[in-house]
């Protein structure tokens, strides 16, 4: 029977999601509760074999074959890293996980994000996270803090992150229960403020 | 516009499926088609890659992660390989396609058949083969052709096997458009008769 809890941070790149999770590790392991940081894909020792195919590889494969790959990723990263985690009481805060998966290949990819779903929920054995911290914020904003080049971002890309942001948005509609939406458009302490809140009340420290 | 055709061979190891695909692939040759023979998994130039983490990884995967790789593996096959030939109209004989996954990996190894069928036909794009030929023979004589040892067939080799094999007929039944099945009791000679005339009247010739 699992007794952890499982946590997943997710946003834009430059969102802001990484200074985050490290911050909420931290503040868990003061109060005592062991913590699994991962990350995906290639959160698994196993899962760099396929960050290397997925990242690195010089064969470009086609996106039906990526899509099941990442699934692949997932399962073995859950399989091998984040169940063995929550059975034993840790707390897993993964950086990127399902809702990921929908907005970058669903929506700014174009795949159709009623089979990604599918692929995700059974890597994933149907476990969503517990708790999902949604970092919000503008695409020009992450944009500039990712790069501090927000004007010579191409439009092509502008126009990709914009579709990523939409579907998260709208994930965060669908799913209330589940994912908390932030607002990062503030400094990193009043993101920090706002994800403390959340999880003192949910662990009622 | 596809005009191809695509036809498999499904069977236990043993059945005879590769001589008589073989015998296919030759026949139609003659008959002046174009003829594409492939086989799963693996069949692909890329899936080499997947076939060595498959099979000759140091490191098991967790079923489903091998489930998706597998799934991965035909994704790639299909888009590198089957749908171009298909497209430039050539016939694509495979050996083993999506009924193997069906039959070893759920009726073998007791995975969820549904979610099995799901991932296969993502991978494929909902493409199954126009006709398929199911070399049926009892699962003893299948071992005493693969090794001349039936005696020496472990208890649980046998009762894997047989359950594939049981698989595989329920597949046929359930699908008697697409599946032929084949009397593969008999000598290659008549095994291929059988196939001969079917595909004859198939493309009437």
């Amino acid at each position: 029977m699992e007794k952890g809890l499982f946590i997943s941070f997710e946003g834009i790149d430059g969102s802001g999601k990484s200074t985050a999770a490290e911050k909420l590790c931290a503040y868990l392991r003061e109060k005592g509760r062991e913590v699994v940081f991962t990350f995906e894909p290639g959160g698994c020792e196993w899962g760099k074999t396929m960050r290397d195919i997925l990242l690195h590889g010089s064969y470009a494969p086609a996106p039906r074959t990526e899509a099941l790959l990442f699934a692949a990723d997932r399962a073995e990263h859950m399989a091998a890293c984040v169940f063995p985690a929550l059975e034993r009481g840790a707390v897993v805060v993964c950086d990127r996980f399902a809702d990921s998966t929908i907005a970058y290949q669903g929506g700014g990819r174009g795949m159709d994000m009623e089979s990604l779903a599918m692929l995700s929920d059974f890597a994933a054995a149907g476990r969503m996270p517990d708790i999902t911290f949604y970092l919000s914020l503008p695409v020009d904003m992450a944009a500039a803090r990712r790069q501090g080049q927000e004007d010579r971002m191409e439009q092509e890309k502008k126009d990709f992150f914009q579709r990523v942001a939409d579907s998260y948005e709208h994930l965060a509609q669908q799913n209330p229960e589940r994912i908390v939406k932030i607002d990062a458009t503030c400094d990193a302490d009043a993101v920090w403020q706002q994800i403390k809140d959340k999880i003192d009340a949910f662990l009622q420290y």
